[in-house]
């Protein structure tokens, strides 16, 4: 337990300079991170598929494009939550300063929940206009709930051990980035049990949720 | 909104700084959206299909693999568009020197409207040589007329928020990316509306775009 | 062979200066290796896959989505296993300073072999309830026993050329990462012959060798 | 062309500080260039196929893996040609200094004829046991032809504007930098014609140029 006093040494011997050896600790953290993020995310287009109809006529393959409207809804939405997921890990890592393995399992849950967000997505592009779709609907925002746990536990690792964070993280950034984690899982556990309403609650709580986020998020990233 | 002072403050304490210090603060925006245009433009090639035909001599293998001339060419244009664009993103960003919310979305947007780039190349591709073929270019078409405008819209949050350029970027260069950001919105909705006509029209207007654009962009990179 | 006196001269010149140089000269077999390790343990993902029951009911969906357990379990220990990799492969890079082609090749025996994991992971899935899944356990744990020898080969590579790691990589450290790559070979192997007794004898193995490790890695990440 | 005089005034201004330089200005086409190279040799992985037969005892599921051994072989080859391309633009870069978008045109070139890898293994997968073998290994050897010739075009661009190039970069290096793309068509070319004696001929060129090159590679990487 030798970075108690380092932490307090770096500060003072290198003034102002905190924040580049942070950079240098946590790089490859944020890389891999940003690496599973973008696959994630640009996989989620894989689940838009071509209408195979070589020999229809371009009003039937419009009819065909048009049908495809929930997974065009499907896509827009998840796009955006695991790109405010990634915003929300921009966030959290710009206070970090080195790493630990249980943070780095941490990060991991976090990003295997990621990895399967365009399965879950692919789920409700397939039911949302069947029987199944309370079913695919309560899988997605389960999905949801579960990553957003996952921020919690990770949020918790970093608080339980604050050599991990930059010495200069203000008290308050701190407990305003803690307040946020609060939302999530509550909404996304709604938008869950909703989908046994209707699957549509699921959808239009999970866009609620991102467009709230997109034009709240303001003062973080800063 | 403690910006405004912060950005002549910076300038003034670390002399010729500036730079390496914007560096690092859009360091994780520019690797994760570097993430998406590299997986987005290396699915490209998931459209390229292996003709299967396992008994078939060395000749009629020839010949498919000669029929699926419509993948080469959609493949090999929105290979060039997607780069290009990924070199228009590099080029905004070089004068970016902090990120905010607002502009992580603007961001975001273009990046949704790059991933489906390979959906709508794969449209192109199925559909050239049938009566689908007007409607498939003008989604390709359109694709871009929307990613054009996407570009519009993260360069309009950079100059309605000056403090996230780089303090020393010269208006001069600001006005010519602005000029630049003029062109792309008209001449993809010509593609789209030609698509009408002729598919080929839409082709060639997106080839002969990347092709003028990989001639003329000297001058930015330096 | 003109290293062996810069290693030395390094250190001399740039006093504490030698970890932001050795940063330099790696970062790109790690941003290279990380990208390779992303879209490989994102990939996994690819193999959860959607029932196909269009006409079903909500109780069918959930009752097919039940029986997709053997994905699951895989996913799970391939994803966390990979990750457990990504992690030894930071800890080693960490004490890197400069690259040679012989450790560029033994990386990349590592990377390519990391890429067939999903494939593996595949084989189980597909097979874990029929008769085959004695032998598809076996290529799994055989996988991650050709991974933790090309683990021991990188690292035998980088202790038969001192010069590439970093000249303050305390001998202690490098002996304990050492005694760390004795461990997962023949656990491996015990997996991958278990197989042939039974296929929950590699699964189990598989299981309690990255929750072991989740648990125990604490030290060498800091 | 005002960069002619900088370039002198820089290694003047900062000595022993132009890499560092160098290092910031290429960053993102690095990391953008390691994404592709990253996404598309993790995809040859994707053409590894898990035999379909639920009900089979394992002799038939081991004899069926053994039958894909025209897959392994393939995969084998491609990764590592990948990763000695990898490898080579490492090399390029390590001495390049800034970027133009005649440079960034030539890479993209090279970028894009990497993604077609993954479909000429494929081909080449699907057809060594066939009659089709000629043709298909005759794409796979074109495919790197087509590669190797794009080598040499960003290296000529390279050349040809050496304000591109670190000031500090020696003759020597660069011309024996060069003299290595002198072998890479014709080794490739002959590979090619060979196919159509025997598809075993480009598999073996194919297999013994990595081998080469991994084995002779040592001096470029210090």
């Amino acid at each position: 337990m030798n970075h108690t006093e380092s932490r307090a040494e770096r500060s003072a011997v290198i003034p102002g300079g905190a924040a580049s050896v942070a950079e240098k600790k946590t790089g490859r953290v944020e890389a891999f991170s940003d690496g599973v993020f973008a696959v994630a995310i640009t996989l989620l287009a894989l689940d838009l598929h071509v209408p195979h109809l070589a020999g229809a006529s371009g009003g039937s393959l419009a009819a065909a494009l048009a049908q495809g409207w929930p997974s065009y809804l499907a896509f827009v939405t998840s796009f955006f939550t695991v790109l405010i997921m990634w915003v929300s890990h921009h966030s959290i890592f710009k206070l970090v300063h080195r790493t630990s393995a249980r943070m780095l399992f941490a990060n991991g849950l976090l990003l295997m929940l990621t990895t399967v967000v365009p399965f879950s997505t692919s789920l409700v592009t397939e039911y949302l206009r069947f029987a199944g779709a309370k079913v695919a609907c309560a899988v997605y925002g389960g999905t949801f709930v579960l990553i957003s746990l996952a921020y919690g536990l990770l949020w918790y690792v970093l608080l339980h051990d604050r050599a991990l964070l930059k010495p200069d993280a203000s008290e308050e950034l701190i407990q305003r980035i803690g307040r946020n984690y609060r939302v999530g899982p509550p909404a996304y556990a709604l938008a869950t049990v909703g989908a046994f309403l209707s699957p549509y609650i699921t959808v239009g709580i999970c866009t609620a949720l991102w467009i709230f986020w997109a034009f709240t998020a303001r003062g973080e990233c800063r």
